[in-house]
C-alpha cells in the first residue's frame, strides 16, 4: 500500500495518463552511450523522441518540441552549440527543458557549459549528488564542493540551485529528492540494479522532459516522472535483477506500468 | 497461407537465401540513436555491417562495400561530408545505395542535404509518408507538402519521386508500399509494436541495402527486405508485444526467419 | 574440468575478484556502434565506465582513470584528437591502456592514427588477425599484409608487434591468442554467436582495460579478461544462441560468472 499523500499520488497518475494520451514530442541532445536506450524509454512510456542535436536545427526544433533534454555526457562540439541554441529557444517558446550535467566538476569543457546552461534557467536539473553540488557553485556565494557529497550537503545545494534557476532540482540516489527550493519531496522506489544499466539516470531525465510537457508545474513533473520510472524499475526487478534482462524488462515495464501500480507501490513523502 | 503472387514470393525467398549465403558488406552512415541496433539487425539477418562514416574513408569504402545506407537522422557535419562522398562513389562502383531522409521537411540542414542526395539517384528511398512527400518536392514542378500526408498523396509522391530518381521508393506504414514509378507493391505484415522500438524503420533501410546487394533489381530488393523484416516482426510479436522484449525477439527472429515462414506468412500484393 | 595451468587459473580468478571489489574506472574512447553495449558490459562485470571522449577532457581524465580503451571504429575528428591526448596522459600517469585498431589496413584516416598510437606503446593491443597484421607493418622491416591472415601469420605478427610496443597483443578468433612477444597463451572458450553481436570484440577491449587496472602485468590482464568474457559467453550461449537473446544473456552472465565457473570451464593453454 502506498504511503504517498493523495494529492501527489493523483498528480502522478494524471501525468502518466496525460503522457500516454498526448504523446509529447521530446527533443534530446544527449550522450552517445545512452541515446538509443533513452529513445526506447521515451517510446515505452508513451512519449515521442526526436534526437535533433545539430546546430541550425536544434534551436528551431526546440520551438516546436513539447519538451527538451540537454545531457552533457559526451558533449562534442556540435552538441554544445546545439545545446546553446536549444535552451534559449525553449525559453522563448515556453517549452520546459531539463539539464543533466553529467560528470561536471573538474572536466573543463562540460563544466563551464553546464554553468551557462544553468544560468539560462532550466525547468528541471537532474543529477546525482556530486553533480548537483558542482552545479550549485554559484560564484563567490556558492558552497564549496569540498563539502562531502552527502545527502544533506546535496539537499542544501539542490535547494540553493533551485532558487537560483527558478526551477526544480532532482537528485538521484537510493532516495531520490526533488525540490523547488522550498518544498522537498523524497521518493524511495527503485532497485540497485538500475545503477548497473548505463543510461538508467539519463533516460529518467528525458522522461522528466516528457512529464514536464503535460504538467503545469515542474515539481509535479519531476516527482511524477521519478515515481513512474522507479515503480517501473521495481516491477522490472521482480522479473530479473540481472543487468541485461533487467534493462529489457524495464522498457517492458515502462510500457505496462499502470495507475494502479502507482497507487499500490509509489512511496513519495 | 500467403496471398502473395508466386513470382514475388520466390524472389523474396531467393533474396533471403542469397543474403545468408553471401553475407553482403553493408556500409552504414546512420544516426547515433539506432546505429547499434542497425548493426545487430544486419548481423542477425546474415549481412555484415560496417559503419564507416567519416570523410576521406566513406567514399573509398563505398567503392568496396556491397551496399550503402545513408540515413540522415542525426547528420552531424562529418557524416554529411561522408554521405556526399559515399553516394557518388557508390554510383561510380555500381553499388546500390539507400537514402533514408529522416525527419526532413522543415529542418534546414538535413532537408537540402536530402535533396542533393536525391539528385544523385539513390537505388532506394525509404521513409514514412511525410518524409516521402517532403523529398518529392521536385522544384517548381513538385506537388506541395500542403497535401495531407495521406496514403494516396504519399503514393502519388512516391511514384513521382521514383521516376525522378530512376530508383525505387518504399513508404513505411501500416501498409508498406514499394514502387518503381510504375509498379506498385503493397505489403501488410508487421505489428504496431514495431513503432515502439527506435530504429524499427532505420534498420529496415540497412536491410534493404543488404538485399539490394544480392538482387538485380531494386524493386525486388525493397519488397523482399520489407517482407522478411515484417514477417520477422510478426514472429517476434508472437513472443512478446512489449517493446523491450520485442526488440530482442526481433533480432532473434531475423536470424531464424525461414523461407517457409515467408511462404506461410508474407502478404504481398 | 578446466585444462588450465593452476597459475593462470588462479590469476584469472584473482583478477575477476579484484575488478568486482575495486570497480576500476575505465575511460572509453570508442565507436558509436558499440558504446552503449560496452558501458553495459563494463558495469555488468563490475567496472565503472566513463566515456570521456572529447578534446581537452580526454587527456585530463586519462590521468585519473584506472584504465583507458581507445577503439578506432568510428573515429571522428574529435575522437582522434581525444585519443592523441589520452594515450600520452595515460603513459604519464602509469595508467594501462588498450588499443583496438578496428578495420585498419586500407582506410586512410584510422590506419595512420593507429600507427601513431601503436608507437605510443599501448599496454594491450586487441584485434582480429587482419587488424594485427596491418598494425604490425613496422616500417620497412615489417612483414607485408600480403601475407594471408592465417593464424600462423597473425601469431608471428602479434609477437613482433608485442616486442615493438613493449606490451601485449591479443588476437581474437575461434582460438584467442595472447602474447607479450615471448610467451604465447591460447584460449578456446567462446561461441560463434559472439560474432553475431555487434561489439562482441569491442567490449572485450574495454574489459581488458578494466582487468589491466587491477593486474600488475598486462599478459595476465589480457588472458584473464579474455577468459572471463568467453566463459561468460559460453554460459550465455547455453541460455540462447540466438543473437538478440544472447546479447542480453551475455550481460547477465558477465554479472554472474563466478570463480567456480572459471575453474570449471576456462580452457587456457
Amino acid at each position: 500500500m502506498s504511503r504517498t499523500p493523495p494529492n501527489l499520488l493523483t498528480a502522478t497518475q494524471d501525468a502518466l495518463e496525460a503522457v500516454r494520451s498526448t504523446s509529447p514530442l521530446v527533443q534530446c541532445i544527449t550522450n552517445s552511450v545512452v541515446v538509443g536506450f533513452t529513445a526506447n524509454a521515451l517510446l515505452a512510456v508513451g512519449a515521442a523522441p526526436a534526437m535533433v542535436d545539430i546546430p541550425e536545427e536544434a534551436g528551431m526544433f526546440a520551438g516546436v518540441a513539447s519538451g527538451v533534454l540537454i545531457n552533457l555526457g559526451t558533449c562534442r562540439e556540435e552538441q554544445r552549440a546545439a545545446a546553446l541554441e536549444a535552451a534559449p529557444a525553449a525559453n522563448a517558446a515556453g517549452t520546459p527543458w531539463v539539464l543533466d550535467p553529467v560528470a561536471i566538476g573538474a572536466l573543463p569543457v562540460r563544466t563551464p557549459l553546464a554553468y551557462r546552461l544553468r544560468d539560462l534557467g532550466p525547468s528541471i536539473v537532474r543529477g546525482n549528488a556530486s553533480e548537483i553540488l558542482a552545479l550549485a557553485e554559484l560564484g563567490t556565494g556558492g558552497r564549496g564542493v569540498d563539502s562531502t557529497s552527502s545527502v544533506d550537503a546535496a539537499l542544501t545545494a539542490s535547494q540553493m540551485l533551485a532558487r537560483v534557476t527558478g526551477g526544480v532540482v532532482a537528485v538521484s540516489g537510493a532516495t531520490d529528492v526533488v525540490t523547488d527550493g522550498v518544498s522537498v519531496v523524497r521518493l524511495t522506489n527503485g532497485h540497485p540494479v538500475l545503477t548497473k544499466v548505463t543510461g538508467g539516470g539519463c533516460a529518467l531525465g528525458a522522461i522528466m522532459a516528457a512529464f514536464a510537457a503535460v504538467t503545469p508545474d515542474a515539481l509535479t513533473a519531476a516527482v511524477a516522472a521519478t515515481s513512474v520510472y522507479t515503480v517501473a524499475a521495481d516491477l522490472a526487478a521482480e522479473r530479473s535483477a540481472l543487468p541485461g534482462s533487467f534493462a529489457v524488462a524495464l522498457l517492458d515495464a515502462l510500457s505496462e506500468v499502470s495507475v494502479d501500480d502507482i497507487a499500490e507501490r509509489a512511496v513519495i513523502a
